[in-house]
């Protein structure tokens, strides 16, 4: 069956906002099985929503937007006069209304009723982030879904409308995936051709990120989707570091956490993005105490007794460079597990024989020093923070080898 | 006059991709005054444009993605069909793209062949990003811009396309704006009422994004641009730090560089993000040479020389500890501004007293140390990353304050 998903609103036509509840939607929607085959931003305009209802083809329209109490908010009843479906005022969205206003401690206000109106014999779709509650019901052979288009409210009620669609078509569809590092879409694809053909029962779909990429299995049996991962995961299990609710950051402070280990960072290059990253997980403080921005030549000597001949001989992006940072954070913080990153993020101070995008990182772990080395591609901030990334990934996977 | 924008791909209808060139295609046509009313996403069938096309009613159709040279690619053949306009071969757009593939030493291939099909009167818009240059054409009272899909090729394009609009439809406007940061927009708009009636010539548009504003103003005459400008200068100038092309750790950086000054930070919950975002500007290195990620209690007593008795007592959430770790940061680096950031950035760690989102900064300059302090709505990454506009914004102040 057929999706069509309308965005309601000035503030995506005028470039305000980006829409990403299509990409929400419609990735969410893939996982049963379910495909949108046109998405439409229009103005909220009553005779805009009479024209595309008028237009679209498709069996099932999401209407995002336009569900608040202001005198613009006109989807609700925009789209219940253009099928004539008979409404009433649910008391019971009334008092969840007038419970949330109790909560913030404002007066609810007369405008907020109309948020409570829905179809005879529609389906409420519970809102927990805001005023206005989703509604689904069918008229015809039409399936009409209205969402709020505040992506804090409109995420967590997608799990609702996927159960919806499921019980009225009479979906069973199963769905799983994993997460990647250290590969790309190209390479994968290229090793995946066979794979594709042993596993018709099941649909494969890569979503590339930046220096990750993740893989969602879908499935009408649990079987077939559970042998399939299993291939995936012998296939690829070196680059698989979680499944789709994992962050890497949040993977390698756990491992961090599982083994009691500390952790401590000098970095050049990325100048602290990668310990502002592995911060960005709650809890972190247990496994991350100190690390060191060393930008400058004079900061990586004096922080980390990284030898002048080292620097005049090989420069501070080299090898022996990363080395001896990581030797001398070891011996400044005594963690456990120490990195350093040096590199060139560009745009300027590529030569040929060190290109922009060239990065060395250090890894000290059990009491041994190994140095890695890599080029990025792109600009400035994507080298940065691929060399994040990077460095994660090259931590998660000392930790693992024992 | 209308605009409708078309993106075409299954990369953004089935979620991978989020649509970000409308964003930038809307806000940009709305600084000639040219209003995006509608926005389709479609599949790359042939009958989808044309059901499309035959459901516009704008003046101007700008189809995005879809120039691509292979089979999938049908955007240039499904509108010229449509049209039925005579096209040619451009050979010069051919020899560019000869060009692209001898620069990359790739062989360039027969299906690139159709990337030089245009309509006899069609306009050129050159693509430096990519082999696929962008087509303008006038068929009737329509007219018609293709453009590829890719943002990276994309973008650097919408500036032709604003010139060839404001030619055809003898738009002349002009537009400039401000970016502003320690200010949100419902304080912006409370105080802009009036503001707003004294330039009735001028359109005020806000922007509002983590921790920062633009406003764009745009008119027919440079004259009430001018002084609409000043005007807002006038009230406005504490917030305002640049203009649209500013970022605002860049204007940091030009600030310290204008002064010859050194900078260094210390950081508890930001965790390396404030440093990791200053060296996102290139040439940082000429006014930061290290900082201290100090994220354990330890490290703050070891690095920034912290009393224990400071932390027992206040708690490194504090203003004393703020203070302290800043006077340590100076002592350390012997920078010339120098800044602390300690806070709790959640979800865990709030009290009532001491609530999530509480951050201290220390700011050291001029032989003086002050402290700041702030408590910020949101989860721990906008904690984290308002506080970093905060802390940028503090530094900026301190600096033009002389």
């Amino acid at each position: 069956m057929q999706v069509a998903v309308v965005a309601v609103g000035k503030e995506v036509l005028t470039g305000k906002t980006i829409n990403t509840n299509l990409m929400h939607i419609a990735s969410n929607l893939k996982t049963i099985g379910v495909d949108v085959t046109r998405s439409f931003v229009i103005d909220d305009i009553k005779n805009e929503y009479f024209k595309i209802l008028d237009f679209t083809t498709e069996d099932i329209i999401i209407f995002t937007g336009g569900l608040g109490p202001t005198v613009d908010d006109i989807t609700r009843e925009s789209v219940y006069d253009y099928f004539n479906v008979d409404t009433f005022l649910d008391q019971s969205i009334l008092s969840n209304i007038q419970g949330y206003f109790d909560r913030m401690n404002l007066k609810m206000k007369d405008t907020n009723n109309k948020q409570a109106v829905r179809p005879i014999d529609s389906i409420v779709i519970i809102n927990d982030e805001g005023t206005a509650p989703g509604v689904y019901f069918e008229v015809g052979n039409k399936t009409i879904i209205l969402l709020p288009g505040p992506p804090s409210e409109l995420l967590p009620m997608i799990d609702q409308v996927l159960q919806l669609i499921k019980k009225k078509f009479d979906i069973e569809l199963f769905s799983e995936g994993f997460k990647l590092v250290g590969t790309g879409e190209s390479y994968m694809e290229s090793k995946l051709t066979d794979f594709y053909s042993q596993h018709p029962m099941v649909n494969v779909a890569p979503y590339a990120g930046l220096g990750e990429i993740k893989y969602i299995f879908t499935s009408p049996s649990k079987e077939e989707l559970h042998n399939c991962k299993e291939d995936f995961y012998k296939k690829f299990n070196q680059f698989i570091y979680g499944s789709l609710d994992d962050t890497l950051e949040g993977v390698v402070v756990e491992l961090l956490k599982d083994k009691n280990l500390t952790i401590s960072f000098a970095e050049s290059c990325t100048g602290g993005l990668l310990a502002g990253t592995l911060v960005n997980v709650s809890g972190s403080s247990s496994v991350f105490k100190e690390g060191f921005v060393t930008y400058a030549n004079e900061a990586k000597i004096k922080h980390l007794n990284v030898d002048q001949k080292v620097l005049d001989e090989f420069g501070a992006v080299s090898s022996e460079c990363a080395y001896q940072m990581v030797e001398g954070l070891q011996k400044a913080t005594k963690a456990d597990i120490c990195v350093s990153v040096t590199g060139i993020a560009g745009p300027s101070g590529g030569t040929e024989e060190k290109p922009v995008g060239l990065v060395y990182f250090g890894v000290y772990y059990n009491k041994e020093i190994k140095t890695h080395r890599f080029v990025f591609n792109g600009n400035r901030s994507k080298v940065r923070n691929r060399s994040v990334t990077y460095a994660l990934n090259l931590i998660r996977r000392e930790l693992l080898d024992e």
